[in-house]
């Protein structure tokens, strides 16, 4: 494919994805197919010779779509969102053909420069703390996602409490983790790749609200330093996946200080409210953490993967991972009046994934992006609202944001069969978790392109799928 | 932005793409600029309303393209490629549109079906062993990067060893890991964030061409063991960064299979010549590795972020990293009849990768990858012989690829100087290395673009710098 095969197959792709995104609604939203439905459609081997991109991109209708569950679809209320924007695409399409390697300043220093900027812009935008600035003995850097930030958050907890023991030596063992019961599965999965071992991870208790109990951490602690074990990092979520449960912050913070542990706070879904001064609660006493991350990947219009990570004091995480190998060094690095990203994430390349940011940041401005945060928050105020005047239902979680937990009130097997029956017919997907123990349904209302007739529509359906069963308790 | 501007502003970003690839030629190089000097162009704070992308695009131009080290430039002969390609970014262009996740099976089911394809395509175009194919115990599965396969391979070994202990109750201590002292930052790197911790990775001497001795990797095992040590963990490298040598990777098996230690093939940037059946020599004796990688977005035209890592027995690392919370409990992952590729690295997040992998292989078919790996080869191998006709110069080691090492013969100084002037040029952009404690240049030909008159201009300044510098030995 030459350039100007390249600029007429590149007209075409972006027709087809402003068409798609026309369309989407009109598309199942979770596939309805089975196990190798679509594989079993494609050839077993590549192909000797060169094929015409017109015949990709047909596969790709016709094979690959039936397969695809529309994350891009305003009838996409399943897990968090994973939305994308035009800006966002663009950018996506800039980066791929710059084709630029960010690893370190020096290897292309737009990229940094940009990264470091936007990040900081954000501690302004969201109301973080100004240690979390690129100016301070902090600053933000780009992940992939909140678990490779959970990640690198207990590398560097891990090396400031061994002072560099853990990394020369290997895990001195009897470390110790915390999060509640509720918090992310990246937690245990981070604790099990730092060589803490998932039995050294506490699961500490939730109130009736989901959200962590401090005075069950306080004596967790205590319990584990009787033990000889090294309280060294604690995980607090600002709303957890299953309920949006938010924890005590500064009660944390306060048992943090007190036991000088790592306090690393997961607003992954939420942080990107605080977009709003009406919700920038969420973000009080974030001064005292060590480490933060939130996800523009999920709730602000910039497609995977984009999690914005900011530390405190970034020293503890370059020390744990830099490593400066000789075909690496360069004058700038050596100077140090650089960042290198590099040593601030698990690989060692890096997309320049800034420019996505940038162009979602710039194409909406801060009140086009607080309006469409504004928006999702009040479908969501409505549709919880509608549960609550529904005998049938019941919330089951307070709704301070954008998802609602709530469920049938004939039990497990009424709610499961009306999952089930909802997602199979194609108009709307929704996912569960189990809160109280009960099977409960997750109604995420932050899709790019969800409008109120979409979630009125998927209430409707809601209840007539309800008037067909028989609820337990009427 | 609507869809009707996002249709206007993608056929003129697809364009000016294609004019960066015609016209990258132009630009230095490597960015000639100072630290702050993009940044300082750019607002300290983020737009309150939205801006028209025109200003965007605008600044693209104006600002960030004087920081951009053109990775892309077909001058671009430092550290190893990150080729994109036109069907490449049409893939990435495309991901970015749908915006699904695919996570689970469950979450897209094209995403994972098309990626378990497309890897079990490379199995056979690069004559890996069966045990690769996702059909058997094992299979294929992208990352973001090597290191993120080297370190999702030596979490599987450690499972291994361990039995589980690892995951469970934290490292045990006493594990060691080895790899010779030629191999990539990486492998160190995930000894620390494993909580092996870096003394405990054995740096194995080297022979005269920069490969492993299998006998002192023998001896270090043995004073191990004799130690009390548990050797869980060797990573051979088939092409290492400093200057493509190749470990003996048969002796090196013997001794992991006598030992019971995990072996990890790490062919990064070598991997895609064994595309070509002259090269497929590369992937001897790899059907005794436990895990193998290398890296499409070095070499074989498709952009970062794309490695390839393939398993003998997937079970391992799906031990060591699955966790299946309540909220991604789903049917098709509880029968088990699917993958679900969260289990199979550090994020849990991912985006639909194989696309780009699958639009490059079906655009260029295996003959067009074939052809222009050859090309590279060729081009390498004449540019060793001009080095060898030059009494000024010397090789500083064996060009069996697309990587030559050589040397000015008048000692570090001259090397610094000339590599400092060639990049200061902006004519061209080499990295360098140190071989048998002298500093060596890096003249990496691998570049998509790279055609012999490029390569031929390079020889051509290269001699007339050196004329301009006093020799040492002359």
């Amino acid at each position: 494919m030459n350039q100007d095969e390249f600029r007429y197959w590149g007209h075409r792709l972006v027709d087809w994805i402003a068409d798609y995104g026309d369309q989407v609604e009109r598309y199942p939203v979770a596939a309805q197919v089975q196990p190798g439905d679509i594989r079993s459609q494609l050839p077993e081997t590549a192909p000797v010779r060169g094929e015409p991109f017109q015949a990709v991109l047909r596969d790709v209708e016709a094979i690959l779509l039936p397969g695809i569950t529309h994350w891009q679809s305003p009838n996409f209320y399943a897990y968090f969102p994973g939305n994308n924007s035009p800006p966002s695409i663009l950018g996506d399409l800039l980066s791929a053909g710059l084709g630029v390697q960010g690893m370190m300043w020096a290897t292309s220093p737009a990229c940094t420069e940009l990264e470091s900027l936007v990040l900081d812009w954000l501690v302004d935008m969201l109301g973080l703390p100004s240690t979390f600035l690129s100016s301070s003995q902090g600053g933000g850097v780009i992940q992939d996602s909140a678990s490779s930030a959970t990640l690198c958050a207990l590398l560097a907890a891990r090396e400031r409490t061994t002072g560099g023991e853990s990394n020369r030596e290997g895990n001195p063992g009897r470390l110790t983790a915390y999060a509640s019961n509720q918090a992310h599965s990246s937690v245990e999965k981070g604790v099990r790749i730092a060589g803490l071992g998932s039995h050294n991870l506490r699961m500490i208790d939730v109130d009736t609200n989901f959200a962590m109990r401090p005075d069950r951490l306080r004596q967790a602690i205590l319990e584990d330093r009787d033990r000889g074990r090294r309280p060294c990092f604690v995980c607090a979520t600002v709303g957890t996946t299953s309920s949006t449960a938010i924890d005590p912050v500064r009660e944390i913070a306060d048992i943090c200080h007190e036991f000088k542990i790592w306090l690393h706070v997961d607003a992954a879904m939420a942080g990107t409210a605080a977009l709003c001064p009406e919700f920038r609660y969420l973000h009080a006493h974030l001064e005292r953490a060590d480490s933060y991350c939130f996800n523009p990947h999920k709730w602000m219009f910039t497609n995977f993967d984009c999690d914005c990570m900011f530390l405190a004091d970034r020293r503890p995480l370059i020390q744990a991972l830099s490593i400066l190998p000789e075909y690496l060094r360069n004058d700038a690095s050596s100077r140090g009046t650089v960042i290198d990203y590099r040593d601030w994430q698990i690989p060692l390349g890096r997309r320049f994934r800034a420019l996505k940011l940038w162009f979602v940041i710039r194409s909406y401005g801060i009140e086009g992006l607080q309006a469409r945060i504004r928006l999702h928050v009040q479908l969501a105020q409505e549709f919880a609202d509608w549960v609550r005047q529904d005998p049938r239902f019941e919330l089951a979680a307070p709704v301070p944001l954008c998802l609602v937990c709530f469920r049938h009130r004939g039990g497990d097997a009424a709610n499961q069969q009306l999952l089930d029956r909802l997602n199979a017919s194609g108009r709307m997907f929704l996912s569960h978790t189990r809160l109280d123990d009960q099977l409960t349904l997750r109604m995420s209302i932050a899709q790019s392109q969800t409008q109120r007739r979409h979630v009125q529509q998927a209430w409707q359906q809601i209840q007539k799928l309800a008037d067909t069963l028989t609820p337990a308790d009427d």
